[in-house]
């Protein structure tokens, strides 16, 4: 089985913890047999390098860089926890990303091209590895009918069509909060090739492989 | 004054006549001492490659990597036809554009990363360079209020704001014309960074200069 | 065993049913326990750029960068038909070539270098691979006694020495037929490195596997 | 005049105004016809880096290499507040250093080579440029005859022979201080192509030219 | 005017005088306002490399690899005899030799690929560059009626057509030492783009000025 | 068992035989299951090309980049030795380095930057793939108590510790003889990973398995 994971570069801004909850949870995948790809953001530290950057005056491509560049920084992190297993160079673009992903090692990236999300590169990468399921790793439990820092009363969905997740997507009042978890490039890509997705929360990764069996909270994408 | 001119690739589909209108459109404004650079796609060979690939059943990011490849190709036979003005290295990602920019020559792009479009690299090669314009040429004279290949008495717009222009985009009678004009990504781009768009019929390449000064007919994107 | 399999562009300027014949008969090789290297020509499309270049008034060497780059076009189609058994990349030049093939995938290649026909590419890569057989797929059934296109009667050749070989391409009735087959470079690496060399039919890659075992029609070259 | 700049890395964790500072100061040099080359450290950010690998047990070549990537980040920091004049490339290698300073544009660095210091890196670049001045930025004036964090009434020294400094470097009890300075590396390529060096205070990057030519508190290893 | 310049690697077995005398010859057509290219040949380094890995039983390709890895060698030391004029990478392809031109520095390449001699090199480089002239600097004055080193009384050919210099070339008695003259590779190339080429003794490089003008003893191709 | 090999690059000045020992002796270690990294220095090669050089005022980083080169010139012969268990590409930075070793082959590096020895190369080698032990094999049998070239009474010591091995390295009497063995910065790496180094004559390669188990004369440097 092939899967593509994309956490939040939150995991970076904190101590160390998540970061070795993280290798645990691919070496653990791998020694089931699963075939794993990763894909990290920004976080705090590209905020900073762009808040900088935006100070001197510097265009919205430029910005861009340097968050795809702290991104690789992240990406290097999570490979050296990963000596034995992982690929050890981080791909810049998709076709590096596809040459990676054909020795049969862990791949781990960052991001590719201005414009484009994480969660874009994500789905890409799903996408050009013929995937089995696109894991969307943020810092809720998945994807609700009311935007659960507003509404405490907001719902999970345990299941949801993709119809319906462009819904929620569009829906003013979450929307905010859901530009991050998937972006409308993410999400072309994802129905263009209705890739399997799973959005869960980054705090359970330790629970990783029963979210992806369907034994733990988390939204599935289905088609 | 810089300029970034995004062009189909569809000028590639005949026979020399629209290459060397190009090459003479940009000579004369390098004369005239304009920055240019040039985006290009990938026309009907990128659709045969990708026709011949899907038939042996390869995802959407491989398609999409031979329409970027193709569309290099056609960049390339723009920058020999310019062998004393050209970078004569076709840039492959946003990186590689900003060096090659920064060199004083007329840079010729094709595709940067699967999942963006050519009018969303020329957006970005336009923002990153700080052009003052960017334009697009296509196979009509601008944006109409209607789709001109249905209605006979759509009405060309000369000038047009970025809330205007967005329903004329996501109008349905015209969506499916209008996609190839500027995606979703393409028009974030602009947005976000405020980039002044000229749209243009590529059969008037020879009226470049003067559509640049208001003087002939096109459709301009103000601020 | 190891081999190479050079096949003429003409089968991409076609429907996909010869991408597909290719495809099968390298994976029927492997699985045999074959190592394969494929080196592809340019084809029409390569023609057709060639062609437009020369219109702008582009130099000999543009035109063969033009070929080749096409070339390695169709040699990614080629990858994409076996995404599980080939390397991913498409080497540019002899050492990418020597590096890609020391993986144990099946490496794809098209054009090196100007002035190289894909020929001489292919003697090349069965050179640094030490390739126990060089195969030469073309659109005839091998080497005969006289231009099989001009003379009905014309005999196929078997098997066939080296100084027999240099006689017939040196025949000026055929030469204009035969200067794709074998030019003065691929001969000179052929003849220099002692490469034993199948010259056979694309049209008949469904029975690759008994052509090398010398069961079915086509020319060898002895040493 | 060709100068090359070596600031710590310090300047890249407090607010944007000591990197304005930086531009500047590097634009002023350029107006005044010098050639500039600007080699930058790690800082805070690569500490952080290093400090979370550690912790995941990563060996020192991985933590060199996380210093040697965010060190090359804050350079484009620099690159990008001076798009009109710096080389857009922060290179990798003194390879592509020296290509880089070839185009004549001001050439911004990190780090090369895990094991060598920034210092070592500015040293090298000081090398291959032939520059005629090495000016190394940090926290102090300049060197000084004791440790002036330790010693209040440490002297600060105007002028130095390469036989002094190496015995204030050496002197155990400055030498936790001084490290930073000079490495044995930087302190060996110095020497054999008697370099010479300025000591600087990056608190007065603005006095830079008044220091160049002597008029303001500094150090000068003279040859 | 514009000229690539084939130099024999043999140059560099000697001690430094011949290599300054190389750097004087460009510095003075650089500073009349020719622009120059420069290929070199492996001379007895090669030789050494190739001969110690056929013992080791290498084949020919890594062979042909080794001496054109060491006429790369070669071509820095002309890199940096010239530091001021040379662009400081040296090509290792003919794309890049054509950007590499495209900057106006001298540019310095030694082999390409397997298989090609540096005269065939010289002659793309020469094709690529539209270079008004391709200068072979040999052992001998220029092209001799018959072989100089065995028939005494064998007369310089001053001026000559392509058919009479293939007969030359073809000639048995003179093959041998004529071979490293020009290849068939280099001649095919000459010849489609009709090329002029001046062949002169390399110990006359301080003529080099006059014999572009005719006015010194050397063999000039005509068309 | 992972074991980095650093030889000088003197093997290369003389005929093939020790070439040929050197590739017998790394057969053997990987037939036995160690992983094996190559570290080879400049030679007799380096120092002409430097030579050279020098004469026509090549600063010193330029120096430097020949022998680097040349010390991966002989990286390929050995390379070419090894076609069967070698990753075919010489690695040019600690990156390109780590990459390669994660393929499981015997990677085979010359230098990597100017300004470190090829024995720091070795040392970071060491480092970064977690080697166990790292062999010097330079043409005395280990480390002596004086110079054995000086002192005919000078003592072999089997088994040194760090603090012993630097005060033999920094007196004075035998320090021309070992600056090669290991220089300030292969020391500092040595000593900050706590490397096990042996340091044995390059004589015995064909006893190098019995070196490693302590079996043969050489010199243990234990922590």
């Amino acid at each position: 089985m092939k899967i593509i994971l994309k956490i939040s570069g939150k995991i970076f801004d904190e101590d160390s913890s998540r970061l070795i909850q993280l290798r645990d949870a691919v070496v653990n995948l791998v020694s089931k047999g699963y075939r794993v790809g990763v894909v990290i953001g920004g976080g705090q530290t590209a905020r900073r390098y762009i808040e900088l950057a935006r100070r001197i005056g510097s265009n919205e491509a430029y910005l861009d860089l340097l968050g795809i560049w702290t991104s690789r920084l992240n990406a290097y992190l999570v490979v050296f926890s990963l000596p034995e297993v992982a690929y050890m160079k981080v791909p810049e673009s998709l076709e590096e990303f596809i040459q990676a992903w054909s020795y049969g090692k862990v791949v781990v990236a960052g991001g590719f091209q201005p414009g484009q999300s994480t969660a874009a590169v994500a789905s890409l990468a799903a996408e050009a590895s013929n995937a089995d399921l696109l894991i969307i790793a943020t810092n809720v439990d998945g994807v609700y009918d009311s935007d659960p820092r507003i509404n405490p009363g907001a719902k999970l969905i345990r299941k949801i069509k993709i119809e319906d997740l462009k819904k929620v997507l569009n829906n003013s009042h979450v929307q905010a909060g859901t530009y991050e978890l998937l972006d409308p490039m993410a999400l072309k890509i994802i129905e263009r090739s209705k890739i399997r997705v799973i959005v869960m929360n980054y705090n359970k990764l330790e629970k990783l492989s029963d979210i992806i069996l369907g034994k733990e909270v988390s939204t599935l994408l289905e088609w």
